[in-house]
């Protein structure tokens, strides 16, 4: 995988990089929409596209448990399988057993975890986690580890980090052993709870294995913003700086800026999805929730100036129309909205990275943001 | 309103005509998605327009109570509010209280009724049902009426074609008062239930009153599907051949072929959008259901040769995978076939008329639709 650092600012670490992708050539700073289940919830992959979106991620605990790995191998991989010509970074499915699953025991083998969906139980190896993702033919492919929540002892942060590290190393060795049948990008996941010592060790390790790429794990899982915070800076401070750094599971735009800030290159999260689907739309002065009173005869769009699908047709008043009688079409033009916003504020950033203004840039947009109308 | 008929058949009543509507002109047959809030459900407006449709039907009944007609005048009426450049017919509200509202009673002033979302009491006056639809800016409006299901007696059915005849006078003198201010086209209704003295009756007077178009309303109201042909061609033989036909709330392929053999020009039903959400897709074969089993490895599209974004982009087995993982995509997907279908199938039929072959293109199409595959 090809990896150029295009620029760096002077004032903080948000950098600018290119990353050479089997289907195709991301600038980064790159926020990734979520395909859970194969298409990014409630607008057609199309749309994504069309806004300028080049990577994705899918679920691996998802696609896995269904429709399983035979027919996307059948169907020739994640991109046939779900119509996105262009990149996909899948999940190790660990964050889902994590989160999702109703029961789990870590083993040195693997996770042992039940489906949330039927019941049935399942063996998820970091050896099954790679052969998955190579059968999905994923551009990026993601380790698997162990999150753990924040409160644990630093014994058991151990425990979780070393069995992420090893596990590290068994993807490492299973991807190298399928590498030659496809052009995967595998990378390693930092762990290490709320421990610095341990945060920097994880680094350290990851580093060393030497995989293409980089991402954090086990931050924004519930922790304050404040410790979230130092967290995130203190790991980023340890990541190797010639590879790409992944924040996974972020998130807002609040967090999102912090993160480019301390030098991470790729993010995800289904925030701006997920909340444009309970009828919160974003704007440059706070988030506004459509489905209030206020909104009954206000014919602005969502936002002026946004040149997104849905402030070209809607206003408000629509939009609130639309959540109140439960229309689909409520959190199919959220969603547009959404991730247009999110796409022209990532686009923005890299201006501001590329100008070497970003703490300025930074600065204003909060102000904005936190500042303004809020519901 | 300009109607011309363009072309008749010679072994059928079926026939090709031309209706220049405020927002455009439209060929018929034609068929009419319903957009019942102000959308057509889980389908972009550009995305039905592209498609080629240029008339859509709006529900008064709910946009009366949601969101009001006074938020659907200060947008400047229903194609602002909703982004719909094109034509609107809107129905007058009568249906939607005959078949959703909790109460209900006749009046001869009109129809007092508690609404369906919230228990609120209403009276819709003829009177009204045209000023809302003036508020929406309505290319076609619809005289209020009264809808009666089989099985009532003669004495009933004839009180009920009675009022709605009274109101169809009351619309039409309403209509005739406010149309300076705009240029929608009043179209009075057929009842008579199931009687057919009382059908001739209905359609002579609805003839007498001569509007710029004439309804059929009444069936597919739960009858068989023999009574419904039946009360369908004998109704259709006593409308003025002059004035355009409409159908209403039909519907399925086999219904909208018999109407249009009958000399029905236009028509609307929720059917292809309704089964569509809930995984149901026409094929010529006739319908699959997209959560079947069989489904989970077929990598064709839903039908072969269809030109839908979906069938160019998604296979069956993506479809089935949608629908098992509730995803809205699901139903955006098979909503964008469904319509497409409709489409194609309606260009098919004004092709054969034109070609003077609609009842072999019926009978053929029949014969692969009814003899298919089934689910």
């Amino acid at each position: 995988m090809e990896f150029t650092i295009l620029k760096k600012s002077t004032k903080s670490k948000a950098r600018r990089t290119r990353i050479v992708l089997p289907h195709g050539t991301i600038e980064t700073p790159v926020y990734m929409p979520v395909g859970t289940n194969g298409s990014v919830k409630a607008i057609k992959h199309q749309d994504v596209a069309d806004m300028g979106y080049r990577l994705i991620l899918g679920n691996t605990y998802h696609l896995y448990l269904r429709p399983g790995i035979e027919v996307i191998k059948q169907a020739g991989g994640l991109h046939q399988f779900t119509s996105w010509p262009h990149n996909i970074l899948t999940d190790s499915g660990g964050f889902q057993i994590f989160s999702l699953a109703p029961f789990r025991k870590i083993k040195e083998e693997g996770m042992y975890f039940r489906s949330h969906i039927d019941g049935s139980y399942h063996m998820l190896t970091p050896e099954l986690a790679v052969q998955l993702q190579c059968g999905f033919r994923s551009d990026i492919l993601m380790a698997l580890d162990q999150c753990t929540a924040p409160g644990i002892t630093e014994k058991e942060a151990v425990k979780a980090m070393e069995i992420t590290h090893r596990w590290a190393a068994r993807c490492k060795e299973e991807w190298l052993r399928c590498n030659d049948q496809w052009d995967g990008n595998l990378f390693g996941i930092v762990q290490g709870n709320f421990f610095k010592n341990l945060r920097k060790e994880s680094a350290q390790f990851i580093n060393d294995l030497d995989l293409p790429g980089i991402a954090i794990g086990g931050l924004s899982v519930g922790e304050e913003p404040p410790v979230f915070k130092d967290f995130l800076a203190y790991t980023c401070e340890y990541l190797d700086e010639n590879k790409p750094h992944y924040l996974m599971g972020v998130g807002t735009p609040e967090y999102i800026l912090e993160a480019f800030e301390d030098g991470v290159d790729m993010l995800d999260c289904v925030y701006a999805t997920r909340i444009a689907r309970n009828g919160a739309v974003f704007t440059h002065d706070g988030l506004l929730a459509m489905k209030k009173e206020r909104f009954a005869s206000d014919f602005a769009p969502i936002e002026e100036g946004c040149g997104c699908y849905t402030c070209r047709h809607y206003t408000r008043a629509f939009l609130r129309q639309m959540f109140k009688t439960n229309e689909i079409m409520g959190p199919m033009l959220a969603t547009i909205h959404n991730l247009q916003f999110m796409y022209d504020l990532v686009e923005d950033i890299k201006k501001s990275i590329d100008n070497d203004c970003f703490k300025t840039f930074k600065k204003d947009f909060l102000s904005r943001y936190t500042g303004g109308e809020r519901d």
